[in-house]
């Protein structure tokens, strides 16, 4: 594209900072750090090359301090989202940050948004936008494979469910996806480990390792290859409102009709 | 109270249908039915004494169904809220069945508010109503425990966790409340259950009686004595707007200027 375009760096890969050079080099004029908090060096990293900031906060503390100390505008993403999710939901989490956060900051509302009334409504409460992941995965323009789309037509909002960890001792990070087999088989495997642990036939630092990468390339197994069976499906729980595939032009003039109806209304 | 009020009444009560007559002779003017899909005849017998009945729908197309055989109000309820929940968010719920039915339906609106902006949001997607819990729990009013109401005050919105299924053999029904020894133990009471199962030291009817009964009488234990370590603390995500004892009617009022606050704005 030679249109503008923003650039969304995980905080814990072990390269931010080349990453951040590569965004500097190319003149990208947005990058959303996602995923945790920055680490330190890396917002000014950014700003240093004349781009924006936007970053990620679960709690109202810790944004008023990301805000505070350089970063540009706010996410809150609530656990509706697909992917990688906290605990709180996102109607909540916008009830907790926009009344103390709005007039000063510029925040953006993520997680379990389908429909322009709720576009409307967060932008009421003071969002100056909102971010969609899971209504754009099956547009005409994306690569995703014909399977996966097929799965997300067909799957309601219950479905695309957060996984669960099975045992103190073995941390999952929670990620929402469409439940399948591999969701199944997560959750077997964490027992049949937890099992090892308990007969000592295993060490801890192993047995963590071994569910820490049991996803590692599932996305891309479902995403490119269509494996909708042992990949994984990540979906928010907007999924239920996604029903075909559109081009992206006629989704957005949607999303937009139902804010401006919902707007006209009031 | 010489006021009119509701009862509320759990679908699946072995009773129901004594319950149901003892609200007639009372003449209860409103009845919710809560808790899962009511049986046959139910909605009848309340209509039949004159009362109006509230029922639950976690899909569109159970909700039509419900309100098109004589409910005469829909509540949806989304998993932020306390107690026992569904699996999809109020957010969700709301884009899903608002624009369906509010135009022919009376909409409730529950689970996650905790501010009167999220009420006006509601009102103006199509809703009714609202229904608060979490709230109200910490009330003046409240007759629960002063360490249980301590435990609302001093929680986040991310301790107010729903309860984790271990195995897939003991069926657990999501409930959310602040985490608490008790959260831990059942946790551990589910693997070792499992682990019977395992071994075939335990009968599966038994086993998943135990896992049944395992809360059996926890909600009183809290509330009422007090037992904030081992009793059931249930609270929805907005228990972190819960910050002070306060009287109804003050919270009423507050709820009621911030929702008019919102609608002046816009």
């Amino acid at each position: 594209t030679d249109k503008p375009f923003g650039v969304n760096l995980i905080t814990m890969h072990p390269q931010l900072t080349d990453l951040i050079e590569v965004c500097g080099r190319h003149g990208i004029g947005h990058v959303v750090l996602a995923g945790g908090i920055p680490p330190k060096g890396s917002v000014e990293a950014i700003k240093g090359f004349g781009a924006k900031v936007l970053v990620f906060a679960p709690t109202l503390a810790l944004a008023k301090k990301l805000l505070r100390s350089g970063g540009d505008a706010l996410v809150i993403e609530g656990m509706e989202a697909g992917g990688h999710i906290g605990p709180v939901s996102t109607s909540v989490l916008a009830q907790e940050m926009l009344p103390e956060l709005h007039e000063d900051y510029l925040v953006f509302v993520a997680g379990g948004i389908g429909r322009g009334e709720a576009i409307a409504g967060y932008l009421e409460m003071g969002a100056v936008g909102v971010q969609l992941g899971t209504r754009f995965a099956c547009a005409t323009e994306s690569i995703a494979h014909p399977d996966f789309k097929k799965a997300f037509f067909r799957a309601s909002a219950r479905e695309a469910v957060a996984s669960v960890q099975v045992d103190p001792r073995l941390p999952v990070i929670p990620v929402r996806a469409l439940k399948n087999k591999g969701t199944e088989h997560f959750t077997a495997k964490q027992r049949e480990v937890a099992g090892l642990l308990d007969s000592e036939s295993l060490e801890m630092a192993e047995a963590q390792l071994q569910i820490e990468h049991y996803w590692a390339g599932a996305l891309r197994r479902a995403v490119i290859d269509g494996d909708v069976e042992n990949g994984s499906l990540m979906a928010g729980q907007s999924v239920g409102m996604v029903k075909a595939e559109e081009p992206v032009a006629d989704i957005i003039a949607e999303l937009m009709s139902e804010s401006e109806a919902a707007l006209a209304r009031r």
